[in-house]
């Protein structure tokens, strides 16, 4: 027996490899399937992406056509999925509740097949996140436009207005830059379940819970809430320093893994521009900017050492909000980005075949005597 | 940075502390929260076990008492949970697979707080799976009967008869052996889960999915099948031979950890033993008992240095059977003695706030130059 490697959260340990993304916290760089993500966000739909995710290759022309129109195809959720929302939704569970319990049963309609759940649940989160949302404001769900692509069909079911092209890119841009991002926790969930010989659905249902914690997915609405209550420029400072000096975290800031700015926090920063030029708040996107440049320079001077850069959460936020969608419908739509990655993640680590099970360490009591209650004093 | 330490599937890693359970591999003992296994087996309700595990010590008469009755208290299940049960009945889905549903939506009229979330879970996992097994059998689900003890009351809702001491406390005897084990792919998936500060429906939900693997809790049916095909203990050695000379894995036999007979064999076949004597099929339990003493002379001399001995799966098989549960109800019953210890492990890793998350390897592509689909040739 050779000995245990001891690794409480396992930071510092390499638990299996993968062709689907590399993250380079130190350059700053996120590399998915081959292509740098600014590559993927100024050339892909995210047809494409998921495309690219499952093949390795991209799609010629006929190919994509296709994929699109089996995505397209498989969108609309089982009675009894939709039935469970209307539920739900009537006890205001959470919206990350009820993607929970909805992609539990996403089961149910999906042809057998790792390669057909991926396509079903791939197809079916923004039904979900909208047919709930709209449930939630006491509204029906509308039935999904296949004419639409994928991105702009989520907003299309939240909304009911077909969006304009910016709208539609901008959310499109924001799933192409989360779409994947290596050993994440969430994907690291979906991964075990799925060494277990389980199924994807099984998978995916672990990680929407493991996105759903705020020190994973869960937390993308705080960085903008800072943004409003700061409310203009010229209070930033004084704000920051007086929570720095309480010793608060500052919400959109630092990484474990990145130890530069985030990469994503660049693409979405300049589509949330693009977006706000195009006709939005542009003064609340200058303001934001000027927050994180301000939080950025105070952190390095309360935190030294720690290099606490913008990280994915504070652009999201910035750029959700452009969009219309409200700070509780950030992390499902994560969740509708991501799941393409862990769905890929899936069919990889399927393909490996090995369990994952670490071991672990046991410092409980020991030669303890059983005392029947009866027999206490 | 520290050089990384590469441990595909983990093994040889200890991903972190726990005072739940240890497992000696090699001598073949399991500790539960500091006292063998075989001194819960032989002593604790499956209640006292749950406290056990939770309070890391036992509890005085009146603890107990209130313990039960709170547990009683929580068996109901939401309206819907019960509707979504008598959905998927319907259509013929999976007894795992409704237990994942069912699971996901256990957050539904639960206090908050991860003690009155841990208590809900598993009060009700015995309800979810007792309900949906009437449903599937066109059955209607039946009320819990308080006056019975956890173990006990499962039976009742399955069967719709109270059953005997013999029966009662065999299925105890089976939650109990079961309940915990470690960093199993399950427990690590919910400590996973639970790491990002997500909730214990969630975490427990994932645990669902992982147990369901046929390479984790999936598969304990084949190797009574295997026992039922010999049929006679004359046949066995042929039988068996020519399956190990086909190359073919013996169901119910090896383990990741245990490189000697697992405890929990002992505990269980000692049990199983208890309950056929007292008026069940004895002619089986002998039968079992001979096959498994020619399967493990068989797997020494096919094959040698593997030290593939008797697992957890084969008396669970002829446990359960024995007490009248049809093999598609094993693995849920499984889930219904572990969720004790997944809730055990969420309370102990929520209290530790530390993020599991790995990281990996990129053997992906690298460089690759993007062709948009319509400057293709």
């Amino acid at each position: 027996m050779s000995t245990p490697i001891v690794a409480p959260g396992l930071e510092g340990v390499i638990a299996g490899s993968t062709r689907l993304s590399r993250v380079d916290g130190l350059a700053g760089e996120l590399i998915i399937a081959g292509y740098p993500l600014e590559d993927i966000v100024a050339n892909a739909s995210f047809e494409e992406t998921t495309f690219l995710l499952w093949n390795d290759r991209l799609p010629n022309a006929t190919e994509l056509a296709d994929f699109q129109s089996t995505l397209a195809s498989l969108r609309a959720l089982p009675d009894a999925t939709v039935e469970l929302l209307r539920a739900v939704a009537a006890e205001k569970t959470p919206p990350m509740d009820a993607l929970r319990m909805a992609a539990g049963t996403l089961s149910l309609g999906s042809t057998e097949g790792a390669e057909n759940e991926a396509a079903t649940l791939v197809a079916r989160f923004p039904t979900v996140v909208a047919a709930y949302w709209r449930l939630l404001n006491r509204a029906e769900p509308l039935a999904p436009d296949a004419t639409l692509g994928h991105a702009a069909n989520y907003l299309y079911m939240l909304n009911g207005e077909r969006p304009t092209a910016a709208q539609a890119r901008g959310v499109e841009t924001y799933l192409n830059t989360v779409v994947d991002h290596s050993f994440n926790a969430s994907t690291f969930t979906a991964r075990v379940i799925i060494s277990t010989a389980s199924d994807l659905v099984s998978a995916i249902t672990g990680a929407v819970g493991a996105l759903k914690g705020p020190l994973h997915g869960g937390a993308p609405g705080p960085a903008l809430d800072m943004v409003f209550e700061i409310g203009q420029v010229d209070r930033a400072e004084v704000y920051l320093r007086a929570k720095l000096e309480r010793g608060e975290r500052l919400m959109g800031f630092g990484h474990r893994v990145y130890k530069v700015r985030d990469p994503r926090a660049d693409v979405l920063s300049a589509a949330a521009e693009k977006m706000y030029r195009a006709g939005g708040d542009l003064q609340l996107y200058d303001l934001a900017r000027s927050v994180e440049g301000i939080a950025v320079a105070l952190l390095a001077e309360y935190r030294p050492g720690r290099n606490l850069q913008t990280n994915v959460e504070f652009y999201t936020a910035l750029l959700l909000h452009g969009l219309g969608l409200e700070t509780a419908l950030f992390t499902p739509t994560f969740a509708i980005g991501r799941v393409a990655g862990w769905t890929a993640h899936c069919l990889e680590q399927r393909d490996e075949g090995r369990l994952i099970r670490p071991g672990s360490d046991y410092h409980g009591g020991l030669g303890r005597q059983w005392v029947a209650v009866a027999e206490q004093e």
